[in-house]
């Protein structure tokens, strides 16, 4: 495969970055998935968007580069027709210590798979090893410190689920562990609140206790790249979460009706 | 400077890893930092127990190389008498997605810089952009997340502080940046909660509020490098956290008082 890095393309399992990277040594950045069909990267714009926030968060100043192009570049340089990009932008190479170096120089990096075919409904627990942490500024942002995710997706693993859901400190759904969190009930769609709002306008953003995954019609998860039905939450089967709806939802929503973390 | 990575030394500078590592991609990893005086590496039995205790928390299997020969062959092929390492451990490359590949293989280094004189005694502030997620395992362990941390260095930074000090989601005290906290209150030592214990049995742990720390006699600090007073916290000035009182806290502690993030 092709990535693009740092302006150019180049063989993908060739690049390598510098041990003093603040991206290693700190989780010091940001990235986004994008989904491409039909050799074009849906909703790109907003990626962009979404990753110009996260820099704002953290405070990284993103050079004036055309990233629209690139991933454009990218994925025309691996001819996929459907692929799944990621982009990732870190602090790039610092001193030692916390505080950032004043000016920095980012590392940038695009990278493509091919898109995996749809999986089957997932299996999905209630994480129990960690909490999202609705009062960091992380919980807003797609930065790439991502061990609570990873924690608790080990820990689905164990019980041998697909995927794990987060609470928040407060003990209200928070997510997937790559993926935002859908409630179908009464024919309305519910998620939690989530500051860049994946869909807004489409689905009503609510506090979700566990009870009210647990009396839900249809569970849903959608990552960047799209939708998934859940049938299994801990011990609950849901049996409205077939295919079919999940396809009427996927087009309701005007998104490819495939998940892939 | 020389550096140690992956079983072999090199120079420091020249360094580098996969972009496929999941260290650099979703800070997937763990970190200790370490002070030498005198050509030795002090606790270097209790700062190894710790990085076996966060990699059995991320179920990270850590290769059966001598870590501790490592880092004293580090040291030596450095020719510093005083040094501040940092040992990195990652969980290498992996493919896409969220959970780690069966086996993995770590990336690990050894970095080592020459101590920094000792600073005067700090300005903190009382971070108000993010907090310690205390039901999160990672609270606990040094992990390559450290994004909260840089956050509020970055707001101590921008009110012309030294560092800043991070409440935990309940809104008690939780610890620095970089560094543990301590309030000494008529003649006590006293510190958060923390599961490692930084200083076990000379410390009494108990949770301390704001007004703990603005009732204080004394505050300071104490990273694994060592010991900083606090010499102002908001706009409270702390008149006994001189250099002699921390030297005598640096005495009775066993460290020196000398802080280098």
């Amino acid at each position: 495969m092709k990535a693009w890095f740092n302006g150019a393309l180049c063989q993908a399992d060739a690049i390598i970055v510098s041990a003093a990277d603040r991206g290693l040594l700190l989780g010091d950045g940001l990235f986004e998935t994008i989904l491409a069909r039909n050799r074009k990267p849906l909703r790109l714009d907003r990626h962009l968007a979404r990753l110009v926030d996260g820099a704002g968060v953290i405070g990284l100043a993103i050079p004036p580069v055309d990233l629209a192009g690139a991933v454009m570049e990218t994925l025309a340089a691996n001819d996929l027709v459907d692929a799944s990009l990621r982009l990732t932008v870190t602090r790039g190479v610092g001193p030692r210590g916390v505080l950032p170096p004043s000016p920095c120089c980012p590392t940038m990096l695009i990278t493509a798979a091919p898109l995996a075919p749809p999986p089957s409904p997932a299996f999905c627990i209630v994480a129990r090893t960690t909490r999202r942490n609705e009062h960091s500024p992380l919980s807003s942002i797609k930065s790439l410190n991502y061990l609570d995710g990873i924690l608790a997706r080990q820990e689905a693993q164990r019980a041998g689920a697909d995927d794990a859901i987060l609470l928040n400190t407060a003990g209200f759904v928070a997510e997937a562990t790559a993926a935002n969190l859908f409630v179908v009930r009464n024919g309305e769609i519910l998620t939690p609140p989530v500051r860049e709002g994946a869909l807004p306008g489409i689905a009503r953003e609510t506090s979700l206790s566990i009870d009210d995954l647990m009396a839900a019609d249809v569970l849903f998860m959608s990552g960047s790249l799209s939708l998934r039905a859940i049938a299994r939450l801990n011990d609950r089967l849901l049996p409205g979460a077939g295919e079919e709806v999940i396809a009427e939802l996927a087009s309701r929503l005007a998104i490819p009706s495939v998940f892939h973390p």
